[in-house]
C-alpha cells in the first residue's frame, strides 16, 4: 500500500508542474492584448474606457484555460481523488 | 490488485496533467481576439457592442477545447472509470 | 490478467491526455478568427450578421479536429474497447 | 499470450492518442481560413454567399488530414486489427 | 514467437500514429490556400470560378502527404507485412 | 515509508520546476506589452497616465498565470499537501 | 533468431512513421503554393493556365521529398532488405 | 535515510535549473521593450523621460515571473523545505 | 553474431527514418519558392518561362539535401555497409 | 554516503547547464534591441545619446534573468547548500 | 568483440540519421532564395542570368552544410574509421 | 570512491555542452542588430561611427549570457569545484 | 578494455551526428542572404559585383560555425582523441 | 578505472556535440546580417566599404559564441581536464 500510494502522489506532482504549463498561453495571449490595447489608447484616448473593458472581457476569457489548469493542480495537490480512490479499493 | 490500482491512477494523474497542456491553444487565441477586439473599438467606438459581441462569440467557440481538456481531465481525476472498470474486471 | 488490464488501463490515460493536445489547433485558430471578426465588425458594423455567420462556420468546422480527439478520449476511458477486447481475448 | 495481447492493446491506446495530434495542423488551418473569410466578407458583403463557399470547400479539403487521423485512431480503438492478427498468429 | 509478433504488432501501432502526425503539414498549408482563397473572391467574385479550380488544385497536391501518411498507417495495422515476414521467417 | 516519502518529495522538486516554466508566457506577453506602450508614449506623450493604466491593468491580469505557477510551485516545496496525505494514509 | 528478426521488424515499423513525418514539410509548402496561386489567379484571371502551370511545377518538385519518405517506408515494411539480409547472415 | 535525501536534493538540483528557464521570457520581452523605447526616443526625443518610465515599468512587471523562478530556485537550493520535511518524518 | 547483426539492422532501420525527417525542409523551401513564382508569373505573364526556369534551378538545388537524406536511407536499408563491415569483423 | 553525495554533485551540474539555457532569451531580446538601437541612432544621429541610454536601460532589465541563472549555476557549482545540507544530515 | 562492434555500427547509424536532419536547414534557405530569385526575375527580366547567378552563388555556399552532413554519415556509413580504430585497439 | 568521481566528471560534461547552447540566443540576437546596422549604414552613410558605437554597445550587453555559459562550462571542465568538494566530502 | 572503448567510439558517433545538427543555422541563413542578394541585384543589376562580394563575405562569415562543427565531427570520427586518452590511460 | 574513464570519455563526446548545436544562432544571425548588408548594398553601391565593414564588425561580435562553443567542445575532445582530474583522483 505504501508503494501504491507514494507512486500515485508523486506522479499527481508532477501532473501538477505539467499542467501549469498551459500558463504560457493565456500569458502570451493577454500580453499582446495588453500591448494592443494601449496603442489603442494612445490613438484614442476619449475612447479609453470602452478599449479597457472590451480588452479586460476578452482578457477574463483568456484567463479561464489558465484558471482551468490551476483547478486541476490544486485538486491534484490538496483534494486529490486519485488517492482518496486508491484507499477505497484497497479497503482502508 | 494495489499494484495494478496504483499504475492506473498514476498515470490518470499525469494524462490530466498532459490534457491541460491544450489550454496553451485557447489562450493564445483568445489573447489575440482580444488585442484586436481593443484595436477595433479604438478605431469605432461607437461599434464597441458590436464588436464586443462578435468577439465574444469568437472566444466562446475557442474556449470549448480547453474545457474539453478540462473535461478529460476531471474525468481522470474525480469519475475516473478506468479504475472502475478495472475492479469490476478483477472481480471487486 | 491484472497486470496487463492494468497496463491497458494506464496507458489509455495516458493516451486521451495526448489525444487532448489537438485542442491546441483550433484553440489558436478560432481565436485568430474571433480577432480578424472583431477587426472586420469594426470596420463595417453594418454586415455584423453576415460576418459573424461566417466566422461562425468557419470556426464549426475548425472544432471538428477538436471534437475527434474529445471523442478519442472519451472512447478510451468511458468505453474502452481496448480492454473489452483483452477481457474477450483471455476468456473472460 | 496475455502479456502479449495487453502489450498491443497498451501501445494502440498511445498511438491512437499520438495520431489525434494531427488535428492541431486542421485546427489553425482552418482557423486562419475562417478568419480571412470574415474579413473578406466585411470588405464585400454582397460577395458573401461566394466567399463562404470557397472557404468551406478549402476547408473540407483540410479536415481531410484530421479525418485520417480520426479514422486510423478508430481503428486501432474499435476494431484494432493488429490484436485480431496476433490471436490468429498465436492459433486463437 | 509470441513475444516477437506482439513486440511487431505493438510497434507497429506506434508507427502508424507516428506517421498520422504528418497531417499537421496539410492542415495548415490547406487552410492558408483556403483563407487565400476566400480573400481572393472577396476581391473579384467574378473570377471565383477560376480562384477555386486553382485552389483545389494545389489543395489536392498538398493532400498526397497525408496520404501517404494514411496509406501506411493502413499497411501497418490492416496488412501488416512486417508481422507476415516474420512468420514466413520463423516457419510458420 | 522513507523511501515513498523521498521519491514524493523529489517529484515535488521536478514538478515545481515544471510549474515554473509556465512564466515564460507572461515574461514574452508583458515585454511585447511594454514594448507597444513605450511606443505609444512616444506618440502621444500627453496621454501617458492613460497609456500606461491600461497597459499596466493589461499586464496584471497577465501576471495571473504566472503567479499560478508560482502558487503551485510554493504550494509543492512548502506546504506540500501530497505528504501529508501520504503520512496520514501509513498512518503516522 | 527469433529475437533478431522480431527487433527488426519493430524498428522497421517505427522508421517508417518518422520517415512519414517529413510529410509536414510538403504540406505546409504546397499549401503556400496554392494560396499565393489563388491569390495571384484572383489578381490576373486571365493568366490563369500560366500562373497553375507554374504553381504545379514548383509544387512537383517539393512533392518529391514526400514521396522519398513514402517510397522509404514502403521499403521498410513490403520489400525490407534488412530482414532479407538478416536471414542471409545467419543462414537461412 | 541516505538515499532518500540524496534523491529529493537531487532532483531539487535539477528542479531548479528546470525553474531557471522561465528566464527565456522575460528575457525575449523585455529586450523587446527596449528596442521599441529606443526606438520611440529616436522618433520623440523630448519625450524619452515619458517614454522610459512607460518602458520600465512594464519591463518590471515582465520582471516578475523570472523572479518567480529565481525565488523557487533559491528556495529549493538554499532553505529547501522538502529536505525539512522529509527528515521530520523519518524522525530526525 | 545474431544479437549484434539484429541490432545493426534495427538500428539501421530507424537512422533511415530520422534521415528522412531532413524532407521537411525542400518541401517547405520548394513550397515558397512555388507560391513565389506562382505570384510573378501572376504579375507578369510575358516573363513566364524565364520566371519558371529561374525557380526551377533554384528548387533543383534545394533537392539536393532532399536525396543526400535519401541517399543515406538507401545505403542503410539496401546496401549496409556497416552490416557488411560487421561479418568481416567476426570472420564471416 | 559516497554514492548520495555524487548523485547530488552529478546532478547539480545537469542544473547548472539547464540554468544556463535562459541565456537564449535575453541574448535574442537585446541583440534585437541593439539592433532597433542602430535603426534609430541613424535616423536621428541628434538623439544618440538619449537612444542609447534608453536602449541601455531596457537591456540592463533585460540581463537580470541571465544574471539569475548565472546565480543559480554558480550556487550549485561552487557553493553547493545543496550537499552541505546531505552532509549534516548523515551527521557529517 | 562482437558485441562491441555492434554497438559501434548500431551508433553510426543513428548518427548518420542525425547527421542528414540539417539538410533542413539548406532545405529551407535554398527554397527561400528560389522563391525570391524568382520574384525578382519576374520584375526585371532582362537581369535574369545576373539574378539567377547571384542566386546560384549564394545557393552553392547554403549547400555546404548540408554536404558536411552528407559527408559525415557517408563516412560514418562506408568508411567508419572508429570500427577500424576500435579493431586496431582489440588487437584484430 | 572511483565510480562516484566518474559520475560527477561525466555528468559535467554533459552539463557544460548544455550550457554552451545558450549561445543560440546571442548569436541570433547579434546577427539581427548586424544587419539591422548595415541597413542604417546604408541610408546614412554618415552617422556610420555613431550607428556602430551603438551596435557595439548593444551587442556587448547581448555578449553577456553567451560568455555566463562560457563561465559555467569552463568552471565545470577546468576547475570543477563539484568534484573538489566531493574529494573533500569523501576524506581524501 | 573492451567494453569501454566500444563506448566511447559509440558515443562519438553520436556527438558527430550532434555536431552536423548546427548545419541548420547557416543553411537558413546563407539561403536568406542568397534571396536577399539575388533581389538586390534584380534591382540594381550595375551593382551586382559589389552586392555579390557583400554577400559572400557575409555568407563565409556565417559558414564558420558549420565547418566548427565539421571539423568536431571528424576529429570525433576520424582522429578520436578520446578514444587515444582512453587508451594510454588503460596502458596500451 | 577503466569503467570511470570510458564514462567520461564517452560523456565527453556526447557533451562535445550538443555544444556545437550553439552554430544554428550565429548561422542564422550572421546568414540575416549577410542578407541585409547586400540589400543595402543594392540600394547604395557608394557606400559599400561603410556597409560592409559595419556588417563584419556585428557578425565578429556574433561569431563569438560559436567560438565559445567550438573552444569547449576542442577543450573536452582534446585536453579533457575532466579524465586527468580523474586519473589525479584515482591515483594515476
Amino acid at each position: 500500500m505504501e508503494q501504491g500510494s507514494a507512486l500515485i502522489l508523486a506522479c499527481s506532482a508532477i501532473g501538477a508542474g505539467l499542467a501549469m504549463i498551459a500558463g504560457i498561453g493565456p500569458g502570451i495571449g493577454q500580453g499582446f492584448a495588453a500591448g494592443k490595447g494601449a496603442e489603442a489608447v494612445g490613438r484614442q484616448p476619449g475612447a479609453q474606457s470602452d478599449i479597457v473593458r472590451t480588452m479586460l472581457m476578452g482578457c477574463a476569457v483568456a484567463e479561464t484555460t489558465g484558471i482551468y489548469g490551476l483547478f486541476i493542480a490544486i485538486m491534484l495537490i490538496f483534494a486529490n481523488p486519485l488517492i482518496s480512490r486508491y484507499l477505497r479499493i484497497i479497503g482502508q
